[in-house]
C-alpha cells in the first residue's frame, strides 16, 4: 500500500541521491551553469539522437545529474492517471472531414463553442460543486490567458482617455503583468498591486487559490465602478479543500491544471453578464477566429473521462483511485507536499507557507491545501537571489520578483513528472 | 463523367430553382429580412431540434428558401474531398494521456512547435514548390490570424513614440483593420491603403492572391526601412497558378485554407531572420502559452494526407483525382467559377474581375486562377449598396466598404457547400 501510494517517489529518490553525488563533478557543473536555455537545448539534442522523447512530450526525461526545470507549472504529474485504466475512455478519434467549419454552434453568442465541451463543463461543475453554472454563460479560450486578456477587453472602456487600471494582490500570478501590456494597449495597463492602488476604476485580478502561494484569496478594492476577474484555475480539490459553490461576474479555469492537459490549450470562462460575455467572445473572436473544434473535442472527452470515473464509480480493490482523478491527484500531492516539507526540515535554511486544512464539500472530510506551487523563502542570510542560488544547484525555479515579491523566495512548480520531483526534493534537503 | 466532374451541382441548381420560387412567399421574407444574426439563429434552433447538425460542424443545412451565407469564406467544399478514399489516412487518434505537457520541443526557438507538424510543413511546400523552406524556420499559430499579429509584433518597435503604420493595397482583407487595432496598441496602427501612404517607415501587409479580389499582388512601397508581410493563405494550385517558389522574409499560410480543415485553427509562418522568428514565437507564448498540439497533430495528420496522395498516386480510374486535393479541389473551383460566370451572364447587371491564366508549375498546364472569392460588382444605377440589396435576395455577403472599396461591390465566398453554392448561382441568375 505504501508503494502504491508513492508511486515508487522515495525509491526513486533515494537512489538518485547516491548517484547524484557521485556524478556531481567540475565539468558537469561548468556546462549547466551556461544557463536554462542552453542546458534545455542541449539536453534536447542529446535526446533527439537517442529518439528517446515521447510522441508530443516534448521535454527529455531527467536523470540524476539533470537540470531539474520547475519554472513552468506543466502538470505532466497527471500523465501515469491518463496511462491508466480510464485512459482508454478520454481517447480521441477525429475523422479527416470533420470539424472542417470555422463554426460550432450558430445559435450561440460564443458561436465556436463546441456543444459537447460546454456540456462536460457544465457536467464537471455539477459533479465537484466549485463554481455555480447555472444562468452563466460558458465561453472557450484558447487556454485561460486569452480569456483573462478578453476579460480585460470586455471591461475596459473601449474610448476612455486613460487605459483602466489592472491590479492584483501581491504576490501575482508572474503572467498577468506581461499579460496586459505586451502590446502597450491603449485600454488597459498593468497597476501593481491591489493593496497599494488608489482609485475607483479599476480591473481586479483575483487568483484563489493564489498562484504563486496557495493562499484563498478575496477581492481588496470594493468601489463600486472596478471590476473583478476571478482567475479560477487551482479551484479543484487535488489542490485546495472545496469550501463553497463560488458565484463570481467572471470566473476562469484552464484544462492544465484540472487534469492536466496543458498541451491542449483550452480554458473557460463561466460569465454572468450577457454583454460581457459577448464582448469576451468577440475577442476570441479578433484575436484568433475562435477556438480550435480539435482541442475542444479533446477537452470534452477528458472532462467527460473525469465525470465519468465518479458516476460510474468503477474503482477496483486493485486500483484503488485509479479511475478517481481528483482522489488520486491529491493523493499524489499530499505525498509531495510531505515530502517537500521533509526535505525543507533537513536543510534547515528554507521555508514555506504554513499548512492550512478545511472541511471539502467534494469529498465529504477534512483535508489539508496541496497547492500546485511552493512558495519557497530562503532563510540564510547570504542568499540574496534565492533563484540564482538554486540554479547553481542545478533547479531552476521563478523568481520572487516575477511576482512582485523579493529575491529571497521563488515560485516552484510541484506538478512535474514523479522522476523531476523525486530529484528536486533530494537536491533541496541536501542544500545547507 | 460529367456528373463526376460536376459533383450533382448543376442537378442541385436545377431543382432548387423550382422548388425556390414556389417557397419564396411574403412571410418567409418578412422573416428572414430580420438580419442575419436572428435568421442564422432561428435556422440552428430548428436544426437543434431535428438533430440534424453534425458532431462538430455547426451550420445548419440549406434548403430552397434558405438564407445563404456566404460572408465568411467557411471552406466546407472540401468536406466531400476528406470523407472519400483518403479521409481515413487523416484520422486522428490521441490517446488520453497524450500531448500533456506545455513543451513540444525544447530545443527548438518555437518550444511550441510539434515536430511532426513542422515536418509536414515543409514537406507540403517541397511538393508544391509555392514557397521556399529552406534556410527557413517554421512558425505555429492558432489560425493565420494569431501569426498576422505577431508578426506586427515582432517587426514594431517596442519603444517607439508613435504607432508604426499598416498599410495594404486597397481591397485589402477586411479583418486587417480590426486585427491591427482592437487593442488600441500602442506599438502599431492601422493606416488604410498602401498606394496613398506616404512615408519610410511602415508594414506594408502583402496578400497574394488578394483576398478579396483574387489579383496577383506585390509590395508597392519600396522604403529601406519598411517592412514586409506576405499573406500567402490562398497561394494554392485550387485557386491560382503557382508560378513561381516565394522566398520573402515572412511568409504566412493557413491549413483553413489549404486543406479546407479552418475549424482547426492552425496556420503557420515561415520567417527568414531569426531574431523576428524569435519575437514571433514569444508573441504566442504571451498571447496564448503557445498553440494547441492537438489542432498541430491534426494539422499534420492532414497535411501530410495530402503530400502522400500526390507520392502515392493512389488515384484509380473510378477515383480519378480522388486522392489528389489540388486536382479535386481545382476542379471543383473552376466548375463554381464556370457556373458563377454563366449567372452573372444570365443575370445582366453583375460583372466580376476578368479571368486570368497563367503556367502552372506544379500541375505542368496553362490555367485559369479560380480566386476563394468572388469580388462581385453591381452595375446597375438605382443599387447604391450591394450588400443590402443582396441581403433582400437572401444572400449574405460582405460589404465593399469593409475592403476599403466602395458599397456597390461585395465580396462573396466561393468555398461553401455545394448546396450553398448551387441555391446561390440559381438565385443569382434570377436577379434582374
Amino acid at each position: 500500500m505504501a508503494r502504491d501510494n508513492g508511486d515508487g517517489l522515495a525509491a526513486i529518490a533515494g537512489r538518485i541521491g547516491v548517484l547524484g553525488s557521485v556524478a556531481l563533478n567540475i565539468v558537469a557543473l561548468a556546462i549547466y551553469l551556461r544557463g536554462r536555455a542552453a542546458a534545455e537545448k542541449q539536453a534536447s539534442k542529446k535526446v533527439k539522437k537517442a529518439a528517446a522523447v515521447a510522441p508530443s512530450s516534448g521535454k527529455p526525461p531527467v536523470a540524476c545529474d539533470s537540470v531539474i526545470n520547475l519554472d513552468h507549472g506543466d502538470p505532466t504529474m497527471f500523465e501515469p492517471f491518463w496511462r491508466g485504466p480510464i485512459g482508454e475512455s478520454a481517447t480521441l478519434v477525429i475523422p479527416g472531414w470533420q470539424t472542417m467549419s470555422y463554426f460550432s454552434d450558430v445559435g450561440n453568442l460564443c458561436w465556436f463553442l463546441e456543444p459537447s465541451f460546454e456540456r462536460e463543463v457544465r457536467r464537471l461543475h455539477r459533479l465537484v460543486g466549485n463554481a455555480a453554472v447555472e444562468g452563466y454563460h460558458v465561453l472557450v479560450g484558447t487556454g485561460s490567458s486569452q480569456l483573462f486578456q478578453a476579460a480585460l477587453y470586455a471591461l475596459a472602456p473601449p474610448t476612455a482617455d486613460t487605459p483602466l487600471s489592472v491590479v492584483s494582490t501581491t504576490p501575482f500570478y508572474s503572467m498577468y503583468p506581461p499579460l496586459t501590456d505586451f502590446l502597450s494597449s491603449g485600454l488597459y495597463r498593468w497597476a501593481g498591486d491591489a493593496n497599494t492602488f488608489d482609485g475607483d476604476d479599476y480591473i481586479e485580478v483575483v487568483c484563489s487559490p493564489s498562484n504563486p502561494d496557495g493562499s484563498i484569496r478575496e477581492a481588496v478594492l470594493k468601489s463600486k465602478s472596478g471590476k473583478d476577474i476571478h482567475d479560477l484555475a487551482y479551484y479543484w480539490p487535488q489542490y485546495t479543500p472545496i469550501t463553497q459553490m463560488l458565484a463570481h461576474d467572471i470566473m476562469l479555469f484552464t484544462v492544465s491544471k484540472c487534469t492536466g492537459h496543458a498541451g491542449t490549450r483550452i480554458g473557460w470562462a463561466l460569465v454572468k453578464d450577457k454583454e460581457v460575455a459577448q464582448k469576451m467572445s468577440k475577442f476570441m473572436e479578433q484575436s484568433t477566429i475562435g477556438v480550435s473544434k480539435d482541442a475542444q473535442l479533446r477537452a470534452a472527452k477528458v472532462l467527460g473521462a473525469v465525470t465519468d470515473g465518479y458516476e460510474h464509480q468503477l474503482a477496483t480493490a486493485a486500483g484503488g483511485d485509479a479511475n478517481l482523478l481528483f482522489h488520486y491527484a491529491r493523493r499524489k500531492m499530499a505525498h509531495r507536499w510531505c515530502a517537500l516539507r521533509a526535505a525543507v526540515a533537513a536543510s534547515g535554511i528554507f521555508s514555506l507557507p504554513n499548512e492550512v486544512a478545511g472541511f471539502c464539500t467534494f469529498t465529504k472530510d477534512t483535508v489539508t491545501s496541496n497547492p500546485a506551487f511552493a512558495w519557497l523563502r530562503c532563510e540564510k542570510q547570504e542568499v540574496e537571489d534565492l533563484e540564482s542560488f538554486l540554479r547553481e544547484n542545478k533547479i531552476i525555479t521563478r523568481s520572487g520578483t516575477k511576482f512582485g515579491a523579493d529575491q529571497k523566495v521563488v515560485r516552484i512548480s510541484m506538478v512535474d513528472t514523479d522522476e523531476a520531483f523525486g530529484i528536486f526534493v533530494n537536491r533541496l534537503a541536501a542544500i545547507k
